[in-house]
C-alpha cells in the first residue's frame, strides 16, 4: 500500500476545427485527470466529443477546462470582463462539457480555469469570487484545480467549495511562490532529471524550489505538466515511475478532498 | 373544464451582448413556453441568464432553441455541416443552457432548431437524423418542436422521441405544406382578426388556410409566433383570450406528449 | 465668414448582421466627420459598405473607428493584447475600411481608436505607440482623432502624425482632464442647453468645465456626442446652430492640422 | 530562353493565433506566387503580416485568398450567403491584406476564393458574378486565379477581369474536368513521379488525365500544390525542377494575362 497519492494532471482537448494542438493520444495513458477544452479558448464540440471518449477509454478523470472568449489568443489575453458575464460564461463552458460527457456516459470530476483567467484567479479577488460561485451554482461539490497560495482557494475554502492543489511540474515559482512563465529548463534545475526530482520533492516534503533556488513551502494534490514543451513524452513517460519509486500512487483525487493551507 | 389545450411559443432571449433584440419583456407574459437562444445564432450566457429568470418569474416553459455558428447571419444561412458536428453543437447548446437554467432552479423542457436549421430539418433526412441524435444522447425524453410534416417529426417517431407540432400565426405555408418565409399579413387572410381566426381553426378543426386558401390537414399542440413582426403585440394580447373564446386553454405541453400524423 | 471652424463627430456603422444600432440615418445630417465601425466590436463588411454610402451621401468625411476583437463586449473591455497583434489588426481594420470606402468612390480621412482601446491609449505608451506605427504603416498622413491630453496624441506629436483634437459634448471630464463614464447630464449642467453652452465654450474659449465645475484648459477641433443617449437627437440637432451662432463654422477638419498643446 | 514560363502557386498564411497550419518556411522557396489567407476561413492580421514579409523575402507575389467567415470549418463548408454579404465580404478581406501589404512595402499580384467558396464559385452563377464584382470594385485588373472551365472564369472573362488557370499537382479531376476532392495519389498516376509527369504533360500538351486514365484539354498558367499532403515536400523540391527540364520556366504571371479557353 502506498504512502501517500498524486493526481497527474495535463491539458487536452485544446484543438479546433481543422487546427491541432498538443499530444493528446501520446499523454493520456499517462495522467489520471485531464483538464479539457470547453470551446472558448480552444477546443470545440466535436473536439470535446473526441477528447471525452479518450479520457474515459484511458480512465482518467475529466475536468472542464473554461476560459476567457479569445481563440485568436488561446484564452493567454487579459480581457477585463463584468463578473456577472465571467460567472455565466463560466457556467455556459461547464454545461456544455457536462452535456458532452453525457453523450459519451462520463462526467465531470473538476473544473479550472485557464491561461490568463487563472493567472487573475490567483490574484484578483473578483474574478476569484466569479469561479467560485459560478461553480456554487453547477454543483458545489466540483472541486477547482488551483494553487494553495491563490484568491480562488480563499474564496473556495470561505465557500466550502473544495479545491485541488496543483505543483507544476514544467513552471517555475518565485520566492513569492508566484508561478514565472513559459517553460525554462534552466529554472527547473537544468535537466529533465532535475526537474522530476523537484517536483517528487515538493509531493513528498512539501517543499518546493523556486527559481533562486531556495526551498518554500508548498502543498500538492497534483501535479500538473503542459502537452507543449519539447521535454512533454520524455515528462509523460518518466513522472509516474518517479513518483512511484518514492512511494507515491498516482490516481485522481477522490471528490471533496480535505487540504491544509502551508504557509511559506 | 377546457375542451382541449394548446400551448403558445415565442423566441426569446436573442439579444447579444450590446445588441438588444427582440420584445421578451412585453411578450412573455402571452406564452406558455420559450425558445431561449443558446449563443450560436443569438444570445450569450449572461443573455440566456437573464432570460431563464424571466421565464421562470412568469411561470413559462423554457427550450433550448439551438442553431448554426452564424451570429452574423443569425442562424439563417444554410451551412453544409458534418453531420458529427451538428450533433455535438446541438448537444453542446443544450448542455449550456441546461447549466444556465440549473442556476436559476430551472429546468428544460423542449429543444426545437432555430433559422436555416430548422428549415433543413424539415426536410434534409441527416440532418433530422442528427438533431434527434443530439436529443436521445442529452435526454430522450426531452420533446422536439417541428411540425407534423417534417423529416425530424420522422425521425423522431421512429425513435421513440416526443414532439411537440407547432403552427405558425404569423408564417402562411403553400398547398404541400410547406412554410413560405417572412410575415405576410396578405397571406394569412388581410388582418390581424383573419390571422388569429386561421390558427384557432388549425387547432381547434385540424384544417389549415394555405397562402392559396385551400384548407389542408393540419396537426397543432402549440401556436408559435416571432417577435420581430408589427403586429406582434396584438398578436401576443389577443391570440390567448381567442383561443379561450374558442374553448382551448393555453397551457405548455406535459412532457411526452402522443401526437398523430394527419394527412393532407 | 466664421471666425473659426469646427468638426462634428459620431460613431456611425455600430449594427451587426440582424442587430440594428444606432440612430445613423437621424444623425448623419447633423455632422461633418463619421467614425465608422470596422467589423472587430461592431460594423460587418455589409454594415460597413451601406454606412459608407450614408456618409458620402451626406458630405460626411468618413474614418476607421478600429477596436478590440470583441463584438460580445462591444470593444468596451480593455484585452491584454501584445504591440504587434494590435499593430496588425489595426491595419486590418483600416485596410478593409479603405476598401469598402473604394467601392463606393470614396476614402478615409482620419482613424479613431473605439472604447476601451480608446481608453487605453489615453495612458499607456505601448499602446499609443502601437496605434501610431499603425497609422504610419499605412498613411502617416491620416489624422488619428483623440484628446490633447492622451499618449496617443504625445507619441503622434513626436512621429509628426496628425491629430484631430476632441471634445465630448455628452461626456464629462475630472478635474484632471480625465473623461468620466458614461452619460450624465448632471454633470455636463443639469440640461441640454447647459451641456451645449458648456462645449461651444470650449470651442470658443478653449476653457471645459468639470465635473466639478471648474474650468480647465482645453484644445478642441472637433465635437464628439454618442448616437445612444436619450439626448442624441437633440443634440444632434442642435449643437451646429448653436455653434454657428457663436461664430463657428461646422466643416471636416482640413488634412495635416497644427495643433499646440494647452496646459491645465 | 525557356518555351513558356509557368506560375507555381501554394497557399500560404493559413496558421491562426496560438494554432500552426501548414508548411509555409519550407514549401516558399519553390514558389512564385502565394495565396495568403485573410482571417476568415484562416490567417489573422499577425499571421498574415509575417506571411507577407516571407514571400516578399522570397520574391513570392502574394494573393488575396478570400473565404467564408467560418474558421471551425476552414472555409470548406458551404455558406448559404446574400450576395451582397459575399461581395462585401470579398471587398473587406481583400482590403485587409492590402494594407498589411503595404506595411510591408508589397502588394496583391492576385487574389482566389478559397475552400467551399472556390467550389461554389466554379458551378454557381451568382457566386461567381459576387466574387467577380467585389473584384471590380476593388481593382478590375487583379486576375482572379480558377479553372478553365469555372463559372467565375466564365464571368471574369464577360467583365474582361483577367484570370490566370490553374492546374492541381496534387488533385484530379472527373472526365467532366471537375476536380475531386482530397489527395489521392491513386488517381494521380500511384507515384509522384507518376504525378509530376501529368501535371508537366497539362502544361505542355494542354492535356490533363483525369481519374480514369482519360486525357482531356486543360489551359494552365498556374501549378498549385497543397501544404499539407505527405508528399507536399518533395512535390515542392521537384515540381519546378521537373517543368524547367521539359523546357518550361517558373515565374510569376504578368499582370493582364491573356487566356484562350480550351474545349474538352
Amino acid at each position: 500500500m502506498p504512502d501517500q497519492t498524486i493526481d497527474i494532471t495535463c491539458d487536452l482537448g485544446e484543438s479546433f476545427g481543422h487546427y491541432e494542438l498538443g499530444r493528446d493520444e501520446e499523454v493520456v495513458p499517462y495522467i489520471s485527470s485531464a483538464n479539457v477544452g470547453c470551446g472558448f479558448h480552444g477546443g470545440d464540440p466535436t473536439v470535446m466529443r473526441r477528447t471525452v471518449r479518450l479520457a474515459k477509454a484511458n480512465g482518467v478523470a475529466i475536468g472542464a477546462h473554461f476560459g476567457f472568449p479569445d481563440l485568436r489568443g488561446f484564452g493567454r489575453r487579459r480581457i477585463q470582463m463584468d463578473s456577472s458575464d465571467l460567472v455565466n460564461d463560466t457556467i455556459y463552458q461547464i454545461g456544455a462539457l457536462q452535456a458532452i460527457c453525457g453523450a459519451e456516459g462520463a462526467g465531470i470530476s473538476h473544473v479550472k480555469p485557464h491561461g490568463a483567467l487563472s493567472d487573475m484567479s490567483y490574484i484578483e479577488r473578483d474574478v476569484a469570487e466569479a469561479i467560485v460561485e459560478a461553480v456554487c451554482l453547477v454543483d458545489p461539490n466540483l472541486p477547482i484545480y488551483t494553487v494553495w497560495n491563490s484568491e480562488v482557494r480563499r474564496v473556495a475554502d470561505e465557500k466550502g467549495v473544495p479545491t485541488v492543489l496543483e505543483v507544476y511540474l514544467d513552471r517555475c515559482v518565485d520566492d513569492d511562490g508566484i508561478e514565472t512563465a513559459g517553460y525554462d529548463i534552466a529554472t527547473l534545475g537544468g535537466s529533465v532529471d532535475a526537474a522530476l526530482h523537484r517536483v517528487v520533492r515538493a509531493v513528498k516534503e512539501k517543499k518546493l524550489a523556486t527559481d533562486t533556488g531556495r526551498l518554500i513551502n508548498w502543498e500538492a494534490d497534483s501535479v500538473c505538466f503542459h502537452g507543449d514543451t519539447k521535454d512533454t513524452p520524455e515528462f509523460a513517460r518518466r513522472l509516474g515511475p518517479e513518483l512511484a519509486a518514492a512511494g507515491i500512487e498516482v490516481k485522481a483525487p477522490e471528490i471533496s478532498p480535505t487540504v491544509q493551507t502551508p504557509h511559506l
